[in-house]
């Protein structure tokens, strides 16, 4: 996690939803207790540790938005170099810009349900946005569109993946991001070094 | 080992043959005693530690093709960016893409019976493909075809190598990695960045 | 920090102003308490711990050049393979060669005072010079033509940047090496790979 | 130091002279006591660990070259990628192949002697040969020709670089795999990626 940015939650409860969330400010090294606070599904805090003036991750609605629609256990929100750039120009041969599309690869394997290399994985590309509610809602739609994705690009920003634990998620994250560098190495779009 | 990938074996006897491979799901960081099993020579499992219900890599039939005709006392498979990018694109200069030659390199050096930097490796590259037993049988007609191969490549999946040891088999893959990113850098295929 | 290149400060007092900053000699890996010396606004050592032969970094002119003009309470400078690039021949599309320019990045938010990714950040590129006064000065100009810019590039040398605290110029670092790696990357000059 | 490749060593004494040098396997990880012998101006063992069989590096003769030419406290061999590129194809505008030609990096200052950015360094290619005295006769010579080198590229085989002391040459190894990478990533040659 750089900078900052980056963040992820875990489910503690689903009815009513209550969600673990890393605060808006990322410590760098180890986190602690109050580093984590717990939300409810319109994302306000309900659980604080004594004394703490941490906020929930300004992310907070995208991961709500995930849970619901997935029903994950976990969602995890990196940025790399090369989910960044592969957000932002599409690689020929590999999608059109608004999806990123992946297939061939044996590590495609590792994501949840998918037992052969010949798969087509779609990764949905959405735009940034500041307006969290709104970038909510999109996030939502897009899900809705792509119902087989295991991951979205924010553009310019970065990747979200989830998983029935933190653990499943993580591994999407490294299976992507291998791709991700495979791919941008391989096939980048016109101007790529 | 990223996400799960990757597995490595040791033969613990030679008649019957019994060979120590890690389990189908490595867990990330620290191996324990109950992630590697004692298979035979047709890939079943002929020891385990009590309680476990871990089962064998998938792909603990290559494993025993590679000992039975290199008689390797230990197999290594890893997934790496690089050997993937080479599995799948022939550099030109490097071969027809279904050989990967590498040659001048003083690195080479390293691999079991080379003594020159003048030596012309061939690095086949096979098809990957989720049935084992047919997999294991092209790997085998591979190393029949190759008899000097030090390793083989299987396409957008990963490297296979060998030696008499563990150690003699990581030595060969830190030494192919390095001339795979080498290579990959200065004379990729046509649209590499 | 590498080959002994690089360095940072950190305000110890404002009226008069000391600076704690790394001695010429930066030694690898841990930090002693000799490494630290305290100097004015004129760059000379006003603390000594006994007995060392240290001198303060050469650069502390720009250090001092920066806290005056932009009140930091920290300056961080280092040399990496991507900002001396960028330093040196601009990407198309991010500038003249003078100043580079980057925006649309959720990135760009962890710099001081940036809300949102639709910011264009300004880096102003200075040439290097050996001779300190003069170059101290260039930095002085150079900061008061770009009033709003949190870093500037040293040609062929590297990447100064500041914040309130140690920390704060930390994470410009993180931020910036990373727009750099990923523009880079991406949009490179016309020769780049 | 990959694959049992790189070596390095210290001058013990100069008159005699006795070089301690790394043997001619390296181990992994931490050197013992036994994993360094002391040799003779002929590259003949002197002293030996009881009981080891080990043999000093085969590229023995080329350190006591350097050691007599350059009268260096210490040499220093390394295997890179990027050192590797850069020894097999010359980057348009820096040297003709034979001769790595880098200057205008405040990196340079680094270089024991180096005091401005102003600089510009030579560092000569020589072709690899397993012929150990033709080897070292050729590097011989190559040192005569240049006698402000600080370094010379093996082709297709590594870097070679020395100082007064270990650290010295240390120093000079971070700062040439920098400048090599930040050259060979803006200029490569003309097929680079």
């Amino acid at each position: 996690m750089l900078g900052t940015s980056g963040n992820f939650s875990a489910v503690v409860s689903r009815k009513p939803l209550r969600l673990a969330i890393t605060s808006s400010s990322l410590p760098k090294g180890t986190l602690r207790a109050s580093d984590i606070l717990e939300c409810d599904e319109e994302g306000r805090v309900v659980t604080k540790v004594k004394g703490t003036k941490a906020k929930p991750s300004a992310e907070t609605l995208l991961h709500i938005e995930i849970v619901k629609r997935r029903g994950a256990g976990a969602v995890l929100h990196t940025h790399s170099v090369w989910s960044t750039m592969l957000s932002d120009a599409w690689p020929s041969g590999h999608g059109d810009g608004s999806v990123l599309a992946i297939e061939g690869y044996e590590m495609l394997k590792g994501l949840a349900g998918v037992t052969s290399h010949e798969h087509r994985e779609l990764i949905p590309i959405v735009d940034n946005d500041q307006d969290m509610p709104r970038l909510a809602r999109r996030v939502g739609e897009t899900l809705e569109r792509h119902p087989a994705a295991h991951a979205f690009l924010l553009r310019r920003h970065g990747l979200y993946t989830w998983g029935d634990t933190l653990a499943d998620a993580e591994r999407h994250i490294e299976i992507l991001e291998f791709l991700f560098e495979t791919i941008g190495r391989t096939q980048g779009g016109p101007s790529w070094r």
